[in-house]
């Protein structure tokens, strides 16, 4: 700030929250959610201020206002509510408001009854200027009152004083602040707005080439079509495939990840590119481009959105080796540079070398893949090892494509570093997937928890929980059983409004890793066509279609906003709730994270977390089995058995007051 | 940041620390101390990297550049030392390091044992890269290594491998590094650096018109210059006087604040200006700007400095309110508007008004006061109420001030809001008063020196701890006699580096308010000459001696850096303890806040952080008493007597290995 031009902006700005590094980066909200902004605002001395908070759609030149209270020690808030989608930009305006000092010192004067008369000509001579600066009705109104409360004869200085009061015109003269000493925020800050799906929604992952009830040896997008109905009713939102595209031959991975791949093996759907087509095209087998923009309107119509998986690498078959070998690196023996993390070596596989020299044709084509695929039909993506592709490569594409298609979703798969995965979020994917696939226990269950959604990470990043992926059985599965599905099936779907399932491998409850200590799966689906029954005895189908319908019918699990964990004497035994805004919804989770025995506790409810009152008994609707129990108080007991449901997704129920009515819980 | 400019740069640096509020405020050092810059450093992939710390004095334009390392989990540390007072700019500097990462990677293929020779031409390549960029000698040395390790037949590659990781080799890479594409943090940060005094100091205050041992009834610059020995044996600093400028008469107040002044009365010294001058000029009653000059040099040669109040506020007479009406602001009667807080009014004072059209005119005034008494010596100001004048012109004002005198010291008055009090540490002022007198329990003070030694606050807030100042006669002094003026002694000066009485009534205990809940001492001297017998019995002078000496003898009471609080299991005792980094001085003070009774306690020393063996014994020896202990482990009994002395503070030495020594602890 240029001080020696700015030296009458008394009011200081600071602490704006939220604000992610300084402003660097946005944050993010969906549709109709609210942006509320607190920040330090005060000023030398003691005079009064005013504040507002300032947005706009980034597509409007106009700002709109929304006036900030204050909290207590110089902290001020407000709120606006993003209605668009895209992107908005706030900042905040703060300055010293001297009718309202006026005005409150009056008050003081009058209760010590001091003379007024000189105050009152001080307030008229505010209300003079203000009067000055406004036009019409306003300013006649104004003008009027500063002549009324100023002149007359000390016998009237009682009605005048009373009159200096009048509500009307305090309200008046805040409507035409005098701001020409207001103090902006330094930074326009920025909130990008995406579709409700991106804060909400359950994922369906599978392999179309096995589709379950296909015709022939390859599934094809017409047998998913097939399929459709069966996602639908389950209550997915999004069916997402590993790639589609076709699959190199060159160093072909056979089953079980095999270097050596005999004849008619499928290959990893990662390896692309062949002389058949790359990023752009699709594995013929699958059907063709028009078989896929129908499946995409199939499913649009059922609400189900086909998400793509985006991989930035290549088959040594890619037709970018040939047409781009720039944009890879060489060895000094000539040969291009294959993915290596040594010692190992991934012969298959060409890395895209961001440091070429045409990092900026790379970027273009790579851009160009995406809109292609949104051409298509596509609004969702799931982007493989987004961590070891050029950070900034991800904020312009991202930014670009979401200029033109701000509806579009991207879900990172950075299963990396914490603060890599952190800034990948914050450089402009909607979601991402996270530890949780490895936290476990309550404690780590917890701490995770409340760094996602208690701390600044959760105003830009969106957790999508996954309990399996095709890249992960985790050893909780291996070792736990069904059991072991269902909790996580539960945990996943009530701690995160977003979650996913490797479907046909949950739903069966496969968990055979290829060896101790792997999370890879046996006979893996990546490297192979599977035939998957899925009406197998012991599927958790059920299970799945009656959490995804709680998921639907309850609007505390659409959002991690308030969720709250709750104490149990068993560490064995985690509770946490989520509510609406309004408590208007409550829904408390008990679950067993045992998945060998039977276990019990007593519960201790933070009842005003959950707005309860202490004195009136509620009701406690578990919505997995139907029963209902009435409980009073903090303390409840609480068991579980993993044999039969390792868990409990209570409805909470207030009593209405009227008892008279058969149906009084709420 | 222009993404497609900068596409090839691949490392992010976020969350650096120490970094006020993303760079706009600086932090603060003195001469000789350390800067340790930590950051989030990281890039796509899994390559290696390397980062710098760069820094430079402000008035050099050459980078100095220090090596940071990597702490785990992405983050780094470096740190440099500021040598020379002024201010330093500081940043940071990262790229990938491809030598760094073959290296690394062909460690791993040497493992395996696979064939590296296609590896050493990649190395080899790196190297010639590296030479083509190299002049001299290094370039020789690079060229004849990368041909040495490339060529030569088959037999030869276990001597070529063992030759590529040749450390001198490394070494010489790592003196070139391909910067091309290195990331350089966004903000260009400062660090001020000030003299020693800034952090470590003793002042005590005085009015010179009430000097002890004068010859007339109105105190001289003489006679503070006969007292001067005294002040300098008892250990103090700096001397600080209120303001020593005419005093005016309009409105003068009389003893006890009285608004009716009698004949002959002195007044207050803020009621500042009066014919005889204003900011520029000497009370004559004090002497002669000569006389002034004399004692700040004669101060000086016993190591104290003279400190000036900087009140900027005018009595009625100020020579500014005939010169220079526009700085003030006018009531609707034309008269000029005294300083208010409603329903109080205080007549004798005129604030001046910031937001008038001269504020430049007005701040270059102001400024020119700085300047003027800089001119004649003075080298430490205390801000009167900085709180209630124009934010930013404090940043204009120290900032060129400091420009131009980096050794000039400005402590702010600052009782005020927290966030208030913090803006204006953050704005140039080199300390500040604090909450210290009105934190006495032990939750009480634990809560406050955390929040001022371990959060950021740290980087830019000194607080100067005063037990008592002319306004303030705390209830804990007032109420707990004797006693409680050595308690809050020993706190304020162990507890804060820097460290103030207002001496003659501390040294005197002096605990009289001038009515129930005020913390106005009765017959302040604020308003009138006061005959101080500093001899008087029960006076406090040999304690604050010792102090003083216990604090220039033991460097861990300099700084405020290694502050750590222990558990004592009484609520009236405190216990905490002071280290110099290298833990060479470590003094560990015992305190008994309780005015009234004897209290003892076990105290749990955190053996850990005093770098104490538990398993040898050591001695405690306290530089109050003169007793020393032998204690052994982490539990000892302490018993504090407030009629005797409440506190102990005792130098712990450890025991030598060598005991034949008869001396041996250190």
């Amino acid at each position: 700030m240029d001080q020696i031009e700015h030296g009458r902006l008394r009011v200081a700005i600071e602490a704006v929250a939220p604000e992610i590094d300084g402003g660097r980066h946005p944050i993010k909200r969906v549709i109709g959610e609210k942006v509320v902004v607190e920040a330090d605002i005060f000023a030398d001395g003691h005079d009064a201020l005013s504040a507002v908070l300032k947005f706009r759609h980034a597509q409007s030149a106009d700002w709109s206002e929304s006036p900030m209270s204050p909290l207590g020690n110089d902290r001020w808030r407000g709120e606006f509510t993003v209605q668009r989608i895209g992107s908005y930009r706030y900042t905040l305006e703060a300055w010293v408001d001297h009718f309202k000092s006026w005005r409150n010192d009056l008050q003081k004067r009058i209760q010590a009854e001091q003379d007024v008369s000189v105050e009152l000509r001080a307030g008229a001579r505010l209300v003079e200027e203000t009067a000055a600066r406004t036009n019409g009705e306003d300013a006649q109104l104004l003008r009027a009152w500063a002549k009324e409360i100023s002149t007359g004869d000390p016998a009237t200085l009682p009605q005048r004083t009373q009159r200096a009061l009048d509500n009307a015109m305090a309200g008046l003269m805040a409507k035409h602040p005098d701001r020409r000493f207001a103090t902006r925020h330094a930074a326009e800050l920025c909130v990008v707005v995406e579709p409700v799906l991106a804060r909400f929604g359950a994922w369906y992952e599978m392999f179309p080439r096995s589709c379950p009830g296909r015709a022939t040896a390859h599934g094809t997008f017409k047998d998913v079509e097939a399929h459709l109905p069966r996602i639908a009713e389950m209550g997915f939102d999004v069916l997402y495939f590993p790639p589609i595209h076709p699959i190199g031959s060159a160093f072909r991975k056979g089953k079980n990840n095999n270097p050596l791949c005999r004849p008619g093996e499928p290959g990893s759907p990662w390896g692309i590119g062949s002389a058949e087509g790359g990023h752009k095209s699709i594995h013929p087998e699958l059907g063709t481009l028009k078989d896929f923009r129908r499946l995409v309107q199939k499913g649009r119509a059922m609400k189900i959105e086909i998400a793509l998986d985006i991989a930035w690498q290549c088959s040594p078959d890619h037709p970018w080796v040939r047409e781009h070998p720039e944009w890879f690196k060489k060895r000094p023996d000539g040969s291009i540079q294959y993915a290596e993390n040594p010692p190992k070596k991934y012969e298959d596989i060409y890395p895209l070398d961001f440091e070429c020299d045409d990092w900026r044709g790379l970027w273009q084509e790579l851009k160009s893949v995406i809109d292609f695929w949104i051409e298509q039909g596509v609004r969702v993506f799931r982007v493989d090892n987004p961590h070891t592709k050029a950070l900034w490569f991800w904020e312009w594409m991202l930014g670009e494509v979401r200029g033109a298609h701000p509806e579009v979703i991207f879900l990172s798969e950075a299963f990396t570093r914490p603060k890599l995965m952190y800034l990948l979020a914050k450089l402009g994917f909607t979601q991402s997937y996270n530890y949780f696939p490895w936290r476990n226990t309550k404690g780590e269950l917890t701490d995770y928890f409340k760094e996602l959604t208690r701390t600044s990470v959760r105003e830009f990043f969106r957790a999508n929980l996954w309990p399996n992926t095709p890249d992960i059985l985790t050893q909780y599965l291996q070792y736990g059983g069904r059991p072991a599905f269902m909790t996580r099936l539960v945990l996943a779907a009530t701690l995160g409004a977003s979650y996913g399932l490797y479907g046909p491998a949950f739903e069966l409850c496969v968990n055979k890793a290829r060896e101790i200590n792997s999370e890879e799966y046996l006979n893996s689906e990546k490297y192979e066509i599977k035939d998957w029954d899925l009406n197998q005895a012991g599927n958790l189908t059920d299970l799945i279609t009656r959490v995804n319908r709680i998921r639907r019918e309850n609007p505390a699990l659409q959002s991690n906003d308030h969720l709250e964990f709750h104490t149990v004497d068993n560490e064995q035994i985690i509770a946490y709730s989520k509510a609406t805004e309004k408590s208007d919804n409550v829904i408390l989770t008990v679950v067993n994270l045992d998945p060998h025995h039977v276990q019990n506790g007593w519960l201790a409810l933070s009842l005003d977390e959950l707005g309860i009152e202490p004195a009136n008994a509620f009701q406690v609707h578990d919505l997995l089995t139907g029963e209902r129990h009435l409980w009073h108080g903090a303390r409840n007991y609480v068991q579980l058995n993993p044999a039969f449901v390792p868990a409990a997704i209570f409805r909470l129920r207030r009593r209405i007051r009227t008892e008279r009515d058969f149906d009084y819980f709420l």
